[in-house]
């Protein structure tokens, strides 16, 4: 990865990374979750162990004064039953109404009608940031059917100008997750190197990454630190994480208890070590 | 912990629990949860492992009538959908109808509308035990506005004195969990000092051990065991396995690995060996 | 288990089991699950751990759509929540109409409405393979007015001549899980002698079950291998993954842990050495 290095701003980023890590542990963020049945069990215990605190409200009537209180919210929408759709809805319209940063991860769209639609009008309302797969921000811009079912079927690079182009449209920051991650705000684009392929053969563990890029937006909010440094810095505290984790597991049901025990374990020193990143100007 | 040990009740109520655990795995107790979907899992893990019987039934005209052959039942209010609550109120009047005890978990009740008003109307229905942290068992009885989410911000011994109320007004056995849990029938006070802080690292630590006062009262049935004993082994047996595994783990994520197979491990010797209960006529 | 093997067949059929994981490994099949609450995060893990793509699309208006581009297809009855069942007819008829082979898993019917009637509407729609314990598959049979929640009241055995007679009524393959797994098409049969008691310890060991017949009867849909091949093979690569990962397992929680790292880890060649498989002409 040598040739992805450049040595000043990647020693920016790890820093800003390594202080929010602390941030976040000092004063754990609320952190409300409206996301997929088949992930919510898992995505809680990883923000719990990051020391995050979740709160997985996605009750009608509920969902939109949590909203307002908590310090970040993550929008998520694998499994959209019609209760879980207006309960989104409230919750942004509240997220909104109090500055609450939220993350908007558009699961599978592209093919599956429901949360097709329902992605594209809750980008709309300027999320803080988005997360998905080549295939989700390819059909996001609209410019791409979408994957097969939770699967990419399109590279990361090909999703590159497609990324832009939505952060420049609707002030999101965009990270696009595949073996580099690229995460860019319309200005400014970051790729991120570290991961583990372990994290693809273990359910949520995309879904699970939105829900810590909500946490972080949420520490960053007391700090000077940026939307597009606190999305990075979830991305590379989960991956040198996950890393860490592969190390010692011997497959994927070990690796995703391993991750959980590495997100309580990594420290900011960790993380300045470890990571590989590249900023570059657009 | 010598000054809170009182060892001849501690022996009894030691005993008491161990006498339990060997009722249970010898006739598991149908054990019904109506519980929230991050843990609904985990919740059948530890039920299982433990030696239960535990079936998932909130669905609607289903609830009212498993409730009733049911020897345990479970409402945890985590995430009530608009089906869930129709459930959990006919599973309610099955379990009062057939006399089947039930334990009720108002989960991050206070601020959030839908489940506060929940609560506070399934109270009145007299369950056989209530489990919370200290910031629910203060709102259920009127006396806070709840902490933050799911999180406590008061502590156990804040909440004492409406325990003590909550159980005299309603005849239920109420249980504040912390990190030493507060179980009290209004007429009668035990502390157990057992336990260890990685349950609240791992999402449904407490939530599970609702599920498992509801296998304890139901195991309770068949013998002279009363309530409060019935409430206090639960949190005894899954309070000493907690400690158990803690020992070794290396994380949250081993952990909750580990307290499943300490579950299924743990014998009545281990219980009348590590307990650290003290009991406290009011 | 010597008088249960009968050498030349069982050669055969663990051959094919052998045959099928290498194709299914080769081109994952897209496996649309609509499964119960309880064990969706488990299942999804287990399918991705073999090295099929699971999908859990159970939402009105996607779910038939997605049905007819899946590979295989779900339906597990365990908590079938009102809009879970409208997605459920929906991916039925998608299945049917584009030829999808789709599993019914038969959860807890007989004494719970709900589903029961659900069941006996779907069975109808002539599902490929229906996947049940020995009370299901009674209660499916019209037999029996089922078990004790989830848990079988009945043998294996007991319910050999109801799978038979539903398998000749519906022309599904009916597989009856227990100590023995029976499978039958209704003019052979097949005893699968592998597996662990750990598998009910753990939520999910066997509807995840059911999810692993879906994928292989999607990997052998490009293949020679008939209905009856494809469901007795996901039965014997699942059970010899169980015995694998009961053997470095120290209790309910790592075994479930284990299995999945056994699922990703288990060859061919494993499958062939280890088969346990009586051939039964009727």
């Amino acid at each position: 990865m040598s040739d992805l290095l450049r040595p000043e701003t990647t020693i920016d980023l790890a820093d800003g990374a390594a202080a929010l890590l602390e941030v976040l542990r000092a004063a754990p963020p609320l952190t409300h979750c409206i996301t997929n049945a088949v992930v919510t069990g898992f995505t809680a215990n990883v923000l719990l162990a990051l020391g995050a605190a979740p709160a997985m409200v996605d009750i009608v009537d509920e969902a939109g004064m949590f909203a307002g209180v908590a310090s970040g919210l993550l929008i998520n929408l694998g499994t959209p039953t019609r209760e879980q759709r207006a309960a989104s809805r409230e919750a942004v319209a509240g997220a909104t109404a109090s500055g609450t940063p939220w993350v908007l991860d558009p699961v599978a769209i592209g093919a599956l009608p429901v949360r097709t639609a329902l992605a594209h009008e809750l980008v709309e309302q300027r999320p803080t940031a988005v997360r998905g797969n080549a295939s989700e921000i390819l059909a996001l811009a609209g410019l791409s059917a979408g994957g097969r079912g939770v699967d990419s079927t399109d590279s990361t690079e090909a999703a590159a100008d497609a990324a832009v182009s939505l952060a420049r449209r609707t002030g999101a920051v965009v990270a696009v997750s595949g073996p580099i991650d690229f995460i860019t705000d319309g200005a400014r684009t970051l790729r991120v190197a570290n991961g583990h392929e372990l994290l693809t053969r273990v359910t949520g563990g995309g879904c699970a990454l939105g829900a810590v890029m909500a946490a972080f937006l949420g520490a960053a909010g007391a700090t000077e630190h940026d939307d597009l440094t606190a999305v990075a810095a979830a991305g590379l505290v989960y991956t040198v994480a996950a890393e860490r984790a592969a190390a010692t597991s011997s497959g994927p049901g070990s690796f995703a208890v391993a991750l959980l025990d590495a997100l309580a374990a990594v420290t900011a020193e960790d993380i300045r070590a470890a990571a590989r990143v590249e900023v570059v100007a657009l």
